[in-house]
């Protein structure tokens, strides 16, 4: 029997990480700090840079890697064959991010990475999430289920009547984008009173004036008005989001993940207050839950893109997210 | 070759529309006022009973009618096999709705239509109107394709890759019930700020304070301020709404229908205006525009859902659902 191995790849503003699995666990973790510095080809060349790093760390010939799963801050854009990362938070050369140190305005990594690899699946990162939960989760048993994630930013993943939907340029669902105020801040892409730009993490803490919403929820433990009125408003929209995204997919369960559920025991009561006060026709029977995979999403997600089926039992059985080695620093 | 016939039935809040067709075109169209008095099988009865009139007008044998698309108001809630109309327009029994004359909380109609007829098809209107607009409109090229009525009410049916999306009571996308301002009038299903009580005829004539929107459009015309206002507040109410669809379908065509959209010479650049200012990456290159089957929207959705692929292509090629005869009233 050939060993086979599997790469994982999670791309975000500030931190690359690679994994390798095979059909027993995790090999091997890796990260470095994501470069953005260089020509549009500087981050496909890191990304292959760190998995054949991390195949060394996992004691592997990198030949043996036979499929590589990215979970990728997006959007994407289609060209041609192959699609491009258009992600506002990478590429300098998008209208409003002229901070970031490249003039990019997108990252060729589908073409540049099926060029070296025979499987190659790249994802949204919540996409990567929604396939990890109906592979790993609490969503196994839903034909409807959505993977959101509230955090700095805000995204989804979902599966409608048992498919996982992509859309055109695969940037289904980009829940952060929905409006949901008349006006409002402006977000990151542009558009005034979105999701994204009244209740992220983001938001909150500016909202209250401070660098992290985790200082709002720690004033909100000690009875601060002002952090609590704020909190409500946030967990108000985000319900009354869910509830928008529940109009749309008429979905069954739908699992939260995200930093900003590491408040989960202050927020989730309030999301569903306000969640099943709408169309109760269309909101009764959902099912909101803090997802059971939280702390280990990041792991997997990008792994379940390209997982062989056969895999897929032992890793159930031995919970193998849970025994990853440690993740080193390159 | 025997003869095989097909019927269509549309069911609204006031009128009950059936027809008859075969591959050669609509034979029969008939209508009522949808009976609202009576138990929960008044309206499949009403059904039944206008089937079997329309196949008299027809020339026809009630046995010969093999199939039935109905095109309804909704939600529905699936009750073991057969899914229900939970419709807040027809069901007097709902939260309230204490308005009709009637205690219904839900109507058994594809129980009721399953045991007379082999093949029975219960869409909503407007996942039936997305049915017709993928077969005979301009969407037949797109797998990424949305319908969306803007009428008294505002709602849609929607292809996403490719497929048509239901959902786990069939009830996507309910368009009108995405929350689109943090607090506003309420909707008659009960929501505070969605699209509907936003943007819909019957909130652009209860804004201007007259009966019709259409009243309002025509005071547009004149030059009127204050409907020239509401009209704009509308209309970028309702492309935010879209935009919002969009960010979470990544469609590529949108087809607009109903009777809003009558006044599309004034509504189509001011939605087109506001929809491109929303996020670029996924917006740009979306397609806009009125329905081609506008006015037989109604006279082609219920049949679309049950029409044997052997007919398509004459039905094309003679734009049959434009050479309907005469509607009957019973």
């Amino acid at each position: 029997m050939i060993a086979e191995y599997i790469a994982g790849v999670d791309i975000g503003g500030t931190k690359l990480i690679t994994t390798i699995a095979d059909a027993t666990g995790i090999k091997a973790r890796v990260y470095q700090h994501t470069q953005l510095q260089g020509d549009t080809l500087t981050i496909p060349k890191q990304v292959y840079y760190l998995i054949q790093k991390t195949a060394e760390y996992a004691g592997i010939h990198h030949e043996e890697v036979k499929a590589v799963g990215i979970a990728t801050c997006s959007p994407f854009e289609k060209k041609g064959k192959y699609k491009e990362i258009v992600a506002p938070n990478l590429c300098g050369g998008l209208a409003g991010n002229e901070h970031l140190p490249n003039d990019w305005t997108s990252i060729p990594l589908e073409e540049f990475m099926s060029d070296l690899y025979q499987n190659v699946v790249i994802e949204n990162d919540c996409v990567a999430a929604v396939v990890a939960e109906k592979l790993f989760g609490a969503g196994k048993m839903y034909d409807n289920l959505v993977y959101v994630t509230w955090s700095t930013g805000i995204g989804a993943g979902a599966y409608v009547d048992g498919r996982l939907i992509r859309g055109k340029n695969d940037n289904a669902p980009h829940f952060g984008h929905i409006f949901i105020a008349e006006d409002g801040p402006q977000c990151g892409c542009g558009n005034y009173g979105d999701l994204e730009a009244i209740a992220s993490g983001t938001a909150i803490a500016r909202d209250y004036g401070v660098r992290s919403a985790k200082e709002v929820f720690d004033n909100y433990r000690r009875g601060d008005t002002k952090a609590i009125h704020i909190v409500h408003r946030a967990a108000r929209n985000f319900a009354r989001g869910l509830a928008s995204l529940n109009a749309l997919f008429d979905t069954e369960y739908i699992v939260l993940g995200g930093s900003v559920m590491n408040d989960s025991d202050i927020l989730l009561p309030l999301i569903r207050e306000e969640f099943y006060t709408s169309f109760p026709v269309l909101s009764k029977n959902v099912i909101i839950e803090k997802s059971s995979l939280f702390e280990y999403i990041a792991d997997i997600s990008a792994l379940s893109l390209v997982m062989p089926a056969s895999w897929i039992e032992s890793w159930r059985a031995g919970s193998q997210w849970k025994q990853a080695p440690a993740l080193i620093k390159l």
